[in-house]
């Protein structure tokens, strides 16, 4: 039996009612519908789960763990998000296009996740138009960070870009994603990323 | 009496509900909810009707003219988006957030517009969900854009850009709108665009 190293807080299906109800108030009849659909993966730490190239039919919902999304350039490392249990993740751009994905999602430790594959999800958006606002407000969330991300290179100082990362983003993700791609994802230099670091804890 | 110098193809309602039809297959009920909520408004050229640092309270569909989305970078207007009859314009992300904008809204010709207010589309994503696909849909299409966009601007060459620019964007766009207002959409120096555009011209 393969061991998965699963140290911190799982969430729970209740946790993820509760998460889904804040959001667009199911019934039990549409929460039935919503859990039959979902499928529980667990993957170890560093296991790309979608590849470039490949077309991301599934996203996920993370009972445990934590992942990163990240693109090649020159062959250099380029993370453009971090999710944690909780939250969503996926490769946006190649789910809703049904494209081949420019990006690949891999975990950063051992993790659980609720997967929900394209084909189910446009089912239950058929059948259940409540979801329709889920997939209306991921959409506008995801449009909305990928639009402050894009501003926040062109106009931030580097250390502007760590205060906003410390502020915004899980204790869990600051505290356990590693520090090189932390700095890709802030778009500066690992270097500074310690001279930052350094500069904040001394100040 | 105003006089605008309404040049090109009207779009009449009826165009408007085959394209909202073919997205979202709505019934007369939902049609009828729909256009009480809308609200034809006339604008002279070189109108700004979203300005820097006020909340974009609307959205427009185009009934005719053409428009631009666009901001300031140290004095110099970068175009970030065109639209022209028959398609949707606004600053997405100061309506979706209710937060101040950072892009300007303007008219390039006289244009009248289709407008829906931000409080009209949450009352009618609530009565009537059928809306909520519209808003997934568009918010997705708006996600795919900026990402693309994006991406372009890494890492294609300038002839690249202007050719994907002359295949995918409506030729009413590629004819009326200012050269140097593509060559900033495109990212490219005004001089350059005129250098692609005189070797496509003679290849």
């Amino acid at each position: 039996m393969v061991n998965y190293r699963i140290s911190y807080t799982t969430i729970k299906m209740e946790a993820l009612r509760i998460l889904l109800d804040g959001l667009i108030n199911i019934n039990n009849e549409e929460w039935n519908a919503f859990t039959q659909t979902i499928k529980e993966e667990h993957f170890h730490s560093k296991t790309p789960i979608i590849k470039e190239g490949s077309i991301a039919n599934k996203i996920y919902f993370i009972k445990s763990g934590l992942l990163r999304t990240y693109y090649l350039e020159d062959g250099k490392e380029i993370t453009t998000y971090f999710s944690c249990e909780g939250q969503f993740i996926g490769t946006f751009k190649s789910f809703i296009s049904q494209e081949p994905s420019t990006e690949i999602l891999e975990t950063i430790e051992d993790s659980i996740l609720y997967s929900i594959s394209y084909k189910a999800l446009q089912n239950l958006y058929k059948e259940h138009p409540k979801f329709e606002r889920l997939g209306r407000l991921w959409a506008e969330k995801n449009y909305l960070c990928i639009v402050e991300r894009a501003m926040a290179m062109q106009t931030k100082t580097g250390k502007q870009k760590y205060l906003d990362f410390l502020k915004n983003y899980h204790k869990r993700i600051v505290q356990y994603a590693p520090q090189h791609q932390i700095a890709s994802f802030l778009g500066i230099a690992p270097e500074s990323l310690s001279r930052i670091r350094k500069e904040i804890s001394t100040s």
